[in-house]
């Protein structure tokens, strides 16, 4: 199996944007765009480092990118040789997924007819956060002198920049250093570099605006290493003797040592969440990528961020989290990393005030979170989002005010991982708090209709974007359901476990009554999905009056290739056309309450009515399709959702502004559809539930699954499932599959397999 | 004092257009426009009957356009003479709006020299409302022989038609008939002339499809009449019989005794309504002018219609009845004519049922009134009003949906009449169960906050329209408090005077509980205007933090001269500009609610924000204007709605949809703004107050005003107030002046007025 992802001479502007992304490189603190090191900000490099926004001006609020030290120009006899601008004879550039390694070689022809080869091997160390590794060689035919250029380049690209000011270059000891602060907090930078070279032969310094480089003649073949180190003031103060400190260390480790400590740290991560499917090559690369990704930018140091939607791959969408993190990526690292899923909730803790003065702007009580959230939890995102096609100005958008589901998404999450991993602290660690503050922005949300004797949830946008403003959308009532619902379980917990702290709490956040009243009111709350006879499920109020037409159909409607399908006058606004799973996502979520009828009829239904305008919408249809039996749509919805950014496609521009980059929800979309969809497996009250929906041409998976700490590795057959508890067996844990139910023993379990029945055939 | 509204010479397309809407004639029964003979669908020539509509195909349901009977042509030695293609020596057009009496003088210049003088005089009998009478007069010099071709012209203007099929046309008798059904219903329809002239010289009859002519020679000087009747299947069986007969009464009884009844029927009318201003010819025209509108559009024979929001001038709106009826013209009738009054209001009795089958289509109970009413009551307002000028395409607007004030706007009329009037009988013909309906309504529309403990009216769309689901709009909440009590009123009324008919109508409509809730509920419903030390009112939920800028800026953004301010990417949707008074209106509605600061300050706040892009914002303005004793803006406000169709000015055509017309609710609001503005007059619980607010050029106003059906003939001058008790004063009144409140006697009452200050200077 080859864990390289690889790319041959494309270097069209797109494929440079699309690599940029698909084989970026991170470890969570830094993230570093998979561009060539002669790129520069026309080929949109970028070094992003988690948690660190800066707003200029009345410009939208983004991440910082760094200035790049991984910049090399070789020059030879006076030519520099960059990939777009010179002839190349051969020229590739790979990711090592197991490693976690990116590698370019490129055999450039100069005009006098010479070749010269160049190859890099550059890593974000996992062992070091600060610091990127790279080894880079040149080998000329004949052998000669070549010229290198290399140091640090500020002068960055930016979407809403410029973001540092007071930009300072200095050498010191043949290390260079770039020293900036951010325009709205101040907040310094320091980036150093430093250059080890077999011989001692540096001769020049380059002093360009915002760009700092050594000039070095060297004799070819060489091979030279680069050490580059990323701080900030968020962590550290003395931030240029630290960040050449680093440097130095780095220097006197050498390349092999950091390369191999950082391997052993990865191959670690492989061990614990590799999914291996058997007959399907392409699925399986398509897998590893995506988790992959979501390795490279989960954050392993901090519980003061989270992972944005774009991942680390740039600017875009303001490097801000959305519900992505909660509902789509946080499974996978429930259950494989219990840790950093920890992290990634108590970030949600840390800006929970944000969601409070959110709330409180809006008038009403506890946390509404940000629908964009970054350092301190106010919203980034703006009340106008799109730009009208017609008239090019700014559309008023909903998705600030109206999806207050984020709130529910959140607790969701929080009980998810606490079902899963048993782990209590986290109540008492900020989980209580959030939970306790968003039911009680629902609680000031909702409205009783005197007249249906209900309570109802108004004026919503669920996760459907392209119809605002509607009433009773199903899954955001049934999110708010489960939000009073997990308040209730919570605090229910709490009393019995931790009395002491849950008096507190409640008294601290005066939730005495405000939890009486949720109690109160839970059973009145009106659910569009409760009435188990009706099959169907109205996404809001009165979606089935909407037109009802095919997505061709209104495709066809378009007068502008690019024009929103939502907002004030969008064509999908009036139709029952939607952008992305809403009720299917909550068949999937809320799975054990629905039968698979409602879920068949359902899924039918929207899946012919879904554009899947976002990277979210395919796994839940693939999951529910795998439920019903649909494995042919379950395998093609977990295929584009594991493919996305391998293929790049889907829409990278509006209008001048890019909106590309990594789809961290749609990469773990993957691993949802994999783990829960194909191979059919949940976990309730201690017991795993195995129901595979292989498709026909995998012939074996074999996968980890966790369970309150409990290790199991599954593999499943087309014959039969094995269960191997991989420690000793703690807790006494259940099987369930088929109809039956077994307790599992240490050691291996085998289960043979009934032949299934399909629910639905299309 | 002229009494003539005259046009000259004028005959542009856009002239032509004007003043068949200016110079429209009507008896409440037949309307029609102000056209020349000669004209014919191109010049948008209409007979408009109450109460017929149709709906052919697809399309608008609008009223039927009756084939025009009034058709002359003059053929000079084989020269039709026609206003727009003959050489003019003179022209004019004029309305005697004493007599409703329509007439028109024509010198035509004839190819050969010789010039032809035509001049007629017609009327829309109020003594016969069927008919339409014409006096027609040709003058050639030197005297000669000329052709007449005259008859019925079937081929009518239509903005949605056809309306009428199986079009058949006969003559006997020398009377042509035109007989036709409509396309949606078969409503037989016919049209029946008779020409009758000094000499028996007919000679032929021409036909072509559609039109039906009598053709003639005669010799001038000649004049003849003309006399032609229009009947419907909603009134009479057999039609072609019937307006044959109606025909040959009016050729016995002759123009002049025919004009004689209908002009002592007009007088009585201006005796009964007529203001009269000394000190501002203009004010007086207008003012006449407006109630000359009002007075030719009135139905003075049903209860089973009302008046359209475009008058009887056309198709224009669907001819439709919108909330303008209730509340800007009704004020004028229930003074004036409180038995017409009454009609209007029980035709929304006679549509009850349309307005409950709307309130079931969307959910709710009791009901729900269209917000475009026609003969049914079912809505014809559609849910794309308006065209999108960028795209082309219907926007969806959410008029008919969320405009729920039309239903407290009636209960609101319904009350007005019964306080004014005392007649009581009125809830027992209907308004009872209307009131009742009406509230039971919005007791099934209203939410209750928990979090607030309060009611709240979400997701509605105010007066104004730009700004459209918004929550808590102040004046909607208001009229729907004023709805839950004038119930409670009514309710009480009945029990205490006919206990046994509001037991049987309570247990018919099974409202004894829902009665119970909305008497439970007003306390606790939440009024945005009701805290009197905040003297700005938001117009609805977190209006104030929607941008504020100048409508001037707001009107640079425009990228289209017609592009549309509302809907869902509107300009106007995110800022505070407003398209007509909202809050304003209810300052007046409720006028002795609210203090003079707080009217002082919302009137500032608003009018600068107001975009007066509909006839009904004006009135409201200037009543309130002169109330704060702005007297030059009240004057301003009032001048703008008094000549709104003497001037014609205002928006014609949505891209090639007519829309012009007249404007009644604009007519009405300028005897609102005379009589409750600048005179300042109001009634409440038998007590006349008086507070005039007149323009310095108004030398005195002589008015009449009526309570519980004692009329009144009011005097006022810049020093002094007389009051006439013009019978016997039959129930005890009071008179409230300055601070003092005296009582009325029989006969002539004066009152010095004091000095007058003022409360907002500009």
């Amino acid at each position: 199996m080859d864990w390289n992802i690889t790319e041959r001479n494309q270097l069209t502007p797109q494929d440079i944007d699309r690599q940029g992304n698909k084989l970026l490189m991170g470890n969570g603190y830094i993230g570093y765009r998979g561009t060539l090191e002669e790129f520069n900000k026309e080929q949109k490099t970028a070094t992003i480092v988690s948690g660190l926004y800066d707003k200029f001006g009345d410009q939208w609020r983004e991440p910082v990118n760094l200035p790049n030290g991984c910049f090399v120009q070789v020059i030879y006899k006076g030519e520099a040789l960059h990939a777009l601008r010179s002839k190349l004879v051969i020229h590739s550039q790979s990711v090592d997924m197991y490693n976690a390694v990116h590698t370019r070689e490129t055999t450039f022809q100069a005009s006098d007819g010479s070749c010269i080869t160049i190859r890099s091997r550059r890593f974000a160390s996992l062992a070091r956060r600060h610091l990127i590794c790279m080894e880079y060689s040149i080998s000329v035919d004949p052998a000669c002198e070549v010229d290198i250029c290399t140091g640090i380049d500020g002068d960055v690209w930016d979407i809403n920049g410029p973001h540092l000011k007071e930009t300072e270059a200095r050498v010191q000891d043949d290390i260079i250093s770039v020293y900036a602060v951010t325009h709205e907090n101040a907040v310094p930078i320091a980036v150093s570099e430093v250059v080890v070279l077999p011989l001692e032969d540096k001769n020049e310094t380059i002093n360009e605006s915002f760009r700092k480089f050594h000039q070095v003649q060297v004799q070819s073949p060489v091979t030279f290493h680069k050490f580059v180190s990323h701080l900030t003031g968020i962590e550290e103060e003395n931030l240029l003797a630290s960040s050449r400190k680093l440097c130095t260390q780095a220097a006197s480790l050498g390349f092999d040592k950091l390369l191999e400590e950082h391997t052993a740290l990865w191959s670690q991560r492989w061990n614990t969440c590799d999914i291996q499917i058997q007959g399907d090559e392409q699925a399986q690369q398509a897998l590893r990528f995506s988790l992959y990704h979501l390795l490279s930018i989960v954050p392993t140091h901090t519980e003061h961020a989270s992972i944005p939607a774009r991942g680390m791959s740039g600017q875009m969408y303001k490097g801000a989290t959305f519900w992505d993190t909660e509902i789509f990526i946080l499974p996978f690292f429930v259950q494989n990393f219990p840790d950093l899923a920890r992290n990634l909730l108590l970030y949600r803790y840390h800006t929970l005030d944000g969601a409070r003065r959110k709330a409180q702007e809006y008038g009403y009580r506890g946390a509404f979170y940000a629908w964009e959230s970054q350092d301190t939890g106010d919203d980034a995102c703006t009340l106008f989002n799109v730009t009208d096609v017609f008239t090019n100005r700014p559309m008023r958008t909903y998705f600030r005010d109206k999806q207050v589901h984020i709130s529910a998404d959140l607790v969701y999450a929080f009980w998810n991982y606490f079902s899963l991993t048993g782990d209590s602290s986290i109540w008492h660690d900020g989980g209580a708090e959030v939970v306790f503050e968003c039911a009680r922005f629902f609680l000031s949300y909702i409205y009783f209709n005197p007249d249906k004797h209900r309570y109802e949830v108004l004026d919503v946008t669920g996760p459907d974007e392209y119809h605002e403003r509607v009433h009773n959308n199903a899954y955001t009532n049934r999110m708010v359901a489960n939000t009073f619902d997990v308040c209730h379980k919570v605090a229910a917990h709490l009393q019995q476990n931790s009395p002491g702290f849950f008096g507190e709490l409640k008294s601290a956040l005066d939730f005495e009554s405000d939890l009486a009243c949720i109690n109160d009111i839970m059973p009145d709350l009106y659910l569009p999905d409760s009435n188990p006879t009706d099959y169907l499920i109205p996404q809001f109020d009165n979606y089935f009056t909407l037109e009802d037409l095919q997505l061709d159909a209104l495709i066809g409607r378009k007068l502008h290739p690019h024009e929103y399908f939502g907002g004030g006058n969008g064509l999908a606004t009036t139709t029952q056309i939607i952008k992305q799973a809403d009720v299917v996502l909550m068949l999937y979520l809320f799975s054990e309450r629905y039968s698979l009828e409602t879920k068949s009829m359902n899924w039918q239904y929207y899946e012919r009515r879904t554009e899947h305008g976002s990277s979210l919408s395919p796994c839940s249809y693939s999951i529910i399709a795998a439920q019903i039996g649909n494995v042919d749509w379950a395998y093609k919805y977990f295929m584009k959702t594991a493919t996305i950014d391998l293929t790049g496609v889907g829409k990278q521009y509006v209008g001048t502004l890019y909106i590309g980059g990594t789809h961290p929800a749609g990469n773990a979309g993957a691993w949802m559809s994999a783990v829960f969809g194909l191979c059919g497996i949940h976990c309730m009250d201690k017991t795993v539930y195995i129901k595979p929906n292989l498709p026909e041409h995998w012939t074996q998976v074999i996968l980890p699954f966790s369970v309150h700490g409990q290790k199991l590795k599954i593999t499943i057959t087309r014959r039969d499932v094995t269960i191997e508890c991989i420690d000793f067996l703690k807790i006494p844990l259940s099987v369930s599959i088929g109809d039956n139910s077994y307790p599992l023993s240490t050691g291996k379990n085998n289960f043979q397999l009934e032949a299934k029945s399909q629910i639905v055939e299309e």
